[in-house]
């Protein structure tokens, strides 16, 4: 009452912008008009021409028309931030505001496309049936475990980009600043104890990335809310039947048998990945205390992690990362999507494998490498654009040689494909704001 | 085969720039971006107060994003131009340039979605999961009579504007024309004996649309493949039950019981509007002859009329409508849906009713009134761009009359917001092609 604390301001910001602006991407031509009479080219007769070549050779979709660059951001609402299950409509701030990162990060066409759909089979029948129109799917705050269904499924069944940014966009993240973070601390991944806690989309999904790349199962540990994850447990076959994904990890970790919770979980590990429930104080430092030496703490709740970074270097962790911007080491999963998307749509993907996920960690860490790696600096930001067509070109390069690939490149094409295409968008908003077509508000700024 | 017939370029040009821009429309930001941190308003941690917002008022969606504005092009390639049923995918390129026009002529962010689905239930239970994301659903280029049903159902069924262009549009176009060309030869709606050549999507609603502007069914003969709709034919029980819209106008139309073919059809009629299969000598010289003194003929067939206008003025046509630019008096359904979509859309319509189709007719015929019509001038042309913003706004204020308008607006504000949307569009192309964010071609133009 009176008075913004900083902390409060990005929400009061966005709701005043939200009656401003009243959306935060439209449509726009990609083609001139210089005339009326361009619409015979653009639209009847002459169309009906392009309509006919993709008929008799179907892959020419895939250049005679925007299908491939084009990607809906699709949700049911189930799980939306940290809201829950607040349904379609309030969900689309949300996916506008993807779309326009995946736009100006990654020069994507991604549109927000909430469904009114709950149940998962219904679910995937009808984004199978919007195939034709989309070069890909970013599917996006669906409940758990109804995504890893859903994800897997399409995945199999759909002939295009299918990626859950809540699964795959956060293990890209944390593997590539987990790879530094070992390196760092003189590991590596395939020996590295790791305690996941919590089971939901981001750390299903972190594991099975980080095994792809090359961890090994039998030296973790996974919590949910009901304590370690073993053999044993009393829920293990109604686990099965709920949720298989977490019964498998169930039965693939945690080879030593522990039990108990967190704490157990936690002590003499040396990595701890969070991806639980706000903090502070879901971890506590005197757990961090009990991991081995030179510890590395991820802690990616939102909007609070599981435990505050000062609090887990007292405790001695030799490095934390989080999900927010205001501390070093953001496991960010911006840095993924729109370059991943950008590769994969670039060599025209039939697909998005798990080892294009990792190629883009790798690639990511490789950046930060080159850059010099500091106990606070495992991870880009965004602020280092160059970062975006690398990673993309390392995304398309696995896709093709996977053999998911339509469209092969050399490595120098794909890069210089890639980094156009960013740039267009860059130049589009430029373009656009400076123009007054983006409105400036009246003080001249959205945020500070 | 050497020289490109002008009749082709329109298909040849078509080709090569479908090859040289890969895309018609692509997605752009509406809001600025003036550093990465108004991403903590545009995605999170802000945007979790604007989806608050909504969950709590779900009216608020309406002016917190850009739903209101945003419309699919929704097609399932079952009847695509005349090329019949092509598949959604290789529809893409007609969806693309709806949506082109969609927002070049109307400000409306439109987008391409052909979807993979036949059966019309099973059509019109996808589109209704996609309702969240859409102010508005454009049907296009689906066969007939499913697309007869597929309106009706999902107009019945959704909260959001439903129109499919190739009723309505068609519709609004020909009513337009003819209120002008029965004024001009001193005839009214109510007494027009009409000749409907052709039961398709165009007719059926062309019929639908006159009569609810104050035609009389009684006056009218319908004629199919088959020959004149009349109670007795052998085929009526049939027919109820694939096709009751057509069974309805068997049943309502022909009062005098006619039978026989179009000559029988077309005999002592004021007008006769064909919309069947590409002309020419689909309708002969010698029946518009046998029509009544100055009669009006509407030959709406494309790319070639039923009859080539010449033909019918020499046979005493006294006023000649057809589908074509290059000839005078284009039914032209770009006049319509930019702007039916953007009235509606303006005051967030719950539905678009046949009486907004026909309240957007009448402000057009009355603009070309207004501009003084003659013979070979009875509808605006799509270079009078001022007529947008005057039939959205007729559109939009028979939708708050009709109590179907979540937004209520006077006239004035309402064309001047119209305007502004429409404006708003075309600086966009504009700018975008001056900075040269929108390629030019080599040589410098697309037409011509």
């Amino acid at each position: 009452m009176g008075g913004t604390k900083e902390v409060d301001k990005p929400y009061e910001l966005a709701i005043k912008f939200a009656k401003f602006y009243g959306g935060k991407i439209c449509v726009a031509p990609y083609v001139p008009v210089y005339d009326l009479k361009d619409f015979a080219v653009w639209y009847t007769p002459g169309v009906a021409e392009v309509c006919r070549a993709i008929q008799k050779d179907p892959e020419k979709v895939w250049y005679y028309t925007n299908r491939w660059n084009f990607i809906a951001v699709i949700t049911n609402g189930t799980r939306v931030l940290g809201l829950g299950d607040i349904g379609p409509e309030a969900s689309i701030p949300v996916m506008e505001g993807k779309a326009l990162l995946f736009k100006y990060l990654g020069g994507v066409d991604a549109i927000s496309l909430p469904i009114n759909v709950k149940d998962p089979d219904v679910f995937i029948e009808t984004v199978k049936r919007l195939e034709p129109a989309f070069g890909g799917i970013n599917l996006e705050d669906i409940r758990s475990p109804d995504c890893f269904y859903i994800l897997e499924r399409l995945r199999k069944e759909m002939d295009i980009v299918v990626w859950h940014d809540d699964q795959q966009g956060t293990a890209g993240a944390t593997l590539a600043g987990l790879i530094n973070a070992l390196k760092l601390t003189g590991r590596n991944l395939r020996d590295a104890k790791i305690a996941f806690i919590g089971c939901g989309a981001a750390n299903i999904a972190n594991a099975r990335v980080i095994e792809v790349a090359g961890g090994n199962p039998k030296n973790w540990v996974f919590v949910d809310s009901k304590g370690i994850l073993h053999r044993d447990r009393p829920d293990m076959e109604e686990l099965k039947k709920k949720n298989p994904w977490k019964y498998e990890w169930a039965m693939r970790s945690n080879e030593e048998g522990r039990k108990g919770g967190i704490k157990e979980a936690m002590e003499g590990m040396d990595v701890v990945i969070a991806a639980s429930r706000p903090g502070p104080g879901m971890i506590k430092k005197e757990w961090v205390a009990s991991m081995e030496k030179d510890p590395i703490v991820f802690a990616e709740a939102n909007p609070v992690p599981e435990i505050w970074p000062w609090e887990a270097k007292e405790a001695g962790a030799r490095i934390v990362a989080t999900g927010r911007s205001d501390f070093p080491n953001q496991v960010n999963n911006s840095l993924v999507f729109p370059s991943v998307f950008r590769g994969a749509l670039e060599v025209r993907a039939r697909t998005i494998t798990d080892e294009m996920a990792a190629a883009a960690a790798l690639e990511l860490a490789k950046f930060a490498e080159e850059k010099g790696l500091r106990e606070d600096y495992i991870i880009p930001t965004m602020l280092e654009w160059e970062v975006y067509p690398r990673v993309a070109t390392a995304t398309g390069l696995k896709a093709i040689e996977q053999g998911v690939a339509r469209k092969v490149f050399s490595r120098e094409e794909l890069y210089s494909r890639c980094e156009e295409k960013i740039k267009e968008a860059r130049e589009q908003i430029r373009v656009l704001m400076e123009a007054g077509v983006i409105r400036a508000p009246p003080e001249g700024k959205i945020y500070g």
